[in-house]
C-alpha cells in the first residue's frame, strides 16, 4: 500500500537525518524548509566547526545535505512553511505557503524538527551591555568571526589580548524566566576558546562559569584540552555588570572560589547565550495542535523511555524542538523518530488492509 | 525478500526499544539476554524511580517488556549469550549460547545495547573504604534501599540524621584513568537525595560536588527542587578522606566555595559511582571486530552527526555501550539504530533483487 509522505518540518541536522532516514526505510519525505537553503542553524548562522569533534560545519553539513538532494523518496521545499493543517494522521492536509503561493497536501505523519533560537541578551535584561557595546558579542557572533577566519575587537578591528566568556546568558535564570539550562553553551564556549587561543595566541582567554557542563567525553576531550594544552582559564564566579572604561569593557563579579570581588577590563566579551523555543516550533506546535511543555518547548509524552512521541497521533518531535539538545540529541532523535513515524504508518496500512 | 533478522544484544532500555521499533517497521529481531529477566540494569540493579520524571522503575520498564512479548517477530532469548560470529552483515553466522547448549543462527545486522558497568569503589582507589565500612555505600545501593522503602544507617539499622553523596567517584579521574564525566551521576544523585529527604524528613542530606551537571530540564526539574522544596545542601568541594569515628564515618575534605577545610561526621556516605564500559560491550565489541574507542566504549564513527554507525557495516551500538548515557540517550540511540539497520537491510535487499 502507498502511504501518504512523511513530512518532516525543518531542515537542519534533525530535519535531514529524518528525510534520509525515511527514504533509507523505503517511505516518502516532504522535506519543507523556510529558509531558502538546506542545512539549518550551522549554515544559517554560520558555525566554523561541530562541536564536539572540531570538524568544519560547512563540510559535515554538505555531508548531510548531499545525502536527501536527488532521491526520488525526498520532496524538498525551499521557502516553504506549513501555515495550516487539518485531519488526522494518517491523512493529515497541510497548507504549503511559499512566495509562489499556497499548495495543500496530504501527509501520513508528521516530524517537527524546528529547533531553537539563541537567547537575545538585549532582551529583558540589559545587564551586558549587548547592544551597547560593540565589544560585547555572543558565542554566536564569535563563530561567525571564527569562520571567517578572522578573530578581532569589533569596536576597531585591534588584536585582543584579552577576552572572556560569560556562562549561561538566557539560562539558569529565574529572573527572565529561563529555568532550563542549555546544556551545549558550555561545550561550544570552551570549543570556541580554544579556536580563540589557536588563532590569536597572545590573547588570553577566560571562562566565567556557575557549573561547567562537559558531560561524557566532552570533559576530556575538550575540557581538559582547553586548560592543559590551550591554556584557557576557568573562573567560577557571577558576573553581575558590564561597564566600558576608556576602550576596553569592565566586567565586575565575584569569583566564588577565591571568594573575592572581580573587576576585569577586556577586549572582548562573549555572552554564551542559551537556546529558547524558536518561533517555528511555537507556530508548528499551535498549527499541528501539539501541547508545550512547562518551559515553553514541544511536549513529548512517555518521560525518558519515550522521547519523540507527542499527544498527536502520528506527529513527532525531533532536537531542539522538545527542548536543549547538542548535535547527537538531534540526529538520534531524528532517527528515532523516523522510526516511530514509518512504524506509525505500517501500523495503519496494516490495520487499513485488514478491514479492507 | 525475506531478510535474516535484526541481532539485539542486551535487553535493558536501548535493547528493548531497539527490538520494539524492528517488529514496528516489520522487520524479525533476534533479542539476546544474558540474564534470565528482561529490563536490564534499571531491573537486574533494582532502580526505585527513573530519572527525570520519578515513576516507578519496575512498572515503567515492565511497560517497556509487555512491549516486546508476544510479538511473532521478535524472537527473545534469556539466558544466552552471542560467543562467536563469522561473517558478514546482512549474512552473519552467530553462536548463541545457552546453559542447554549452542545454537548457530544467521542475523543480517546488529545492534549492541550491552550497556556500562558501575565503577567498583573498592578497585584501584580504597580511598573511600567502601569496602572497610558498612556506612559508605554507592547509588546503586542507596537505590536498592529505596526500592525496599526502608532507608537506614546500614551497619546497625537505626534512622541516619545526616548523609552525604559525594560526586564522581570513578569519573572525571585522571589517576584511575576514568577521564569521562558519567553524565547521569549528577541527576541521579539529586533524585535519591529528594527520595531519602522525603522518606527521613528529619535526615540532613548534602551533596559534595564539582560541578553540577543538570543540563537541559534537571535543572529546575530536580536541581532546583532538591534545594527549594527538599532543602538538600549542595556543597562545591572536595573529599579526599573517609574515616571512622564511633559509630559514625568522617569525610574530610574542602569546601572549596567557602574555602576552607571540611571535617564532618556523617551517618551515611553515598558515593555517587560513575559508568564503565560493561564486560558485555567489550566482548561484543571482541567478538563483533568494532573498534573501542579511546576511553574504552565502543566507537561509533561519524562524529556527533551520526551517533549509532560503527566502523562494522551493518553493526550499530546503543546506548551506554558507547560511552555514558541517560535514559533518553539510550532510547533515541536505539530508534535511530533500528533506523539504520533497516536501512541497511532494505539497501542490501534491493541490491540483491537489482542482481538477481
Amino acid at each position: 500500500m502507498e502511504h501518504n509522505p512523511i513530512l518532516v518540518i525543518g531542515a537542519g541536522p534533525a530535519g535531514l537525518e529524518a528525510a534520509r532516514g525515511a527514504a533509507d526505510l523505503g517511505y516518502r519525505a516532504l522535506l519543507v524548509e523556510k529558509a531558502p537553503v538546506l542545512g539549518g542553524t550551522p549554515i544559517l548562522a554560520d558555525y566554523a566547526a561541530i562541536t564536539p569533534n572540531m570538524e568544519n560545519a560547512e563540510v559535515a553539513m554538505k555531508r548531510m545535505v548531499d545525502a536527501v538532494a536527488d532521491d526520488p523518496l525526498i520532496d524538498v521545499r525551499l521557502e516553504t512553511v506549513v501555515t495550516a493543517a487539518e485531519g488526522d494522521a494518517p491523512e493529515i492536509n497541510v497548507t504549503l505557503s511559499t512566495p509562489a503561493g499556497n499548495e495543500q497536501m496530504a501527509v501520513g505523519s508528521v516530524i517537527v524538527c524546528t529547533g531553537f533560537q539563541h537567547f537575545d541578551p538585549g532582551r529583558e535584561t540589559q545587564m551586558y551591555g549587548y547592544y551597547e557595546y560593540d565589544d560585547v558579542i555572543t558565542l554566536v557572533d564569535c563563530e561567525r568571526m571564527l569562520k571567517a577566519g578572522s578573530f578581532v575587537k569589533p569596536s576597531n578591528g585591534e588584536t585582543p589580548k584579552r577576552v572572556c566568556f560569560i556562562q549561561c546568558v538566557g539560562s539558569r535564570d529565574r529572573q527572565i524566566g529561563n529555568f532550563w539550562c542549555s546544556k551545549v553553551c558550555c561545550g561550544i564556549a570552551c570549543k570556541e576558546a580554544i579556536e580563540i587561543r589557536q588563532m590569536v595566541p597572545d590573547c588570553q582567554v577566560f571562562v566565567f562559569y556557575i557549573d561547567m557542563r562537559m558531560y561524557g567525553f566532552w570533559e576530556d576531550e575538550i575540557y581538559w584540552k582547553a586548560q592543559d594544552d590551550h591554556k584557557v582559564n576557568f573562573i567560577r564566579g557571577i558576573v553581575t555588570e558590564i561597564t566600558k572604561r576608556g576602550d576596553q569593557v569592565v566586567i565586575k563579579g565575584e569569583d566564588t572560589t577565591m571568594g573575592r570581588p572581580v573587576e576585569v577590563p577586556m577586549d572582548v566579551v562573549i555572552l554564551s547565550v542559551g537556546m529558547e523555543p524558536s518561533e517555528g516550533s511555537t507556530k508548528m506546535a499551535e498549527i499541528f495542535r501539539m501541547p508545550l511543555e512547562s518551559h515553553g518547548f514541544i511536549e513529548t509524552i512517555g518521560g525518558a523511555l519515550n522521547t519523540v512521541t507527542t499527544s498527536r497521533p502520528g506527529c513527532f518531535a525531533a532536537g531542539a524542538s522538545t527542548g536543549p539538545a547538542d548535535l547527537e540529541d538531534s540526529i538520534s532523535m531524528a532517527g528515532a523518530a523516523v522510526m516511530k513515524a514509518a512504524g506509525f504508518l505500517r501500523k495503519h496500512s496494516l490495520a487499513a488492509s485488514k478491514s479492507a
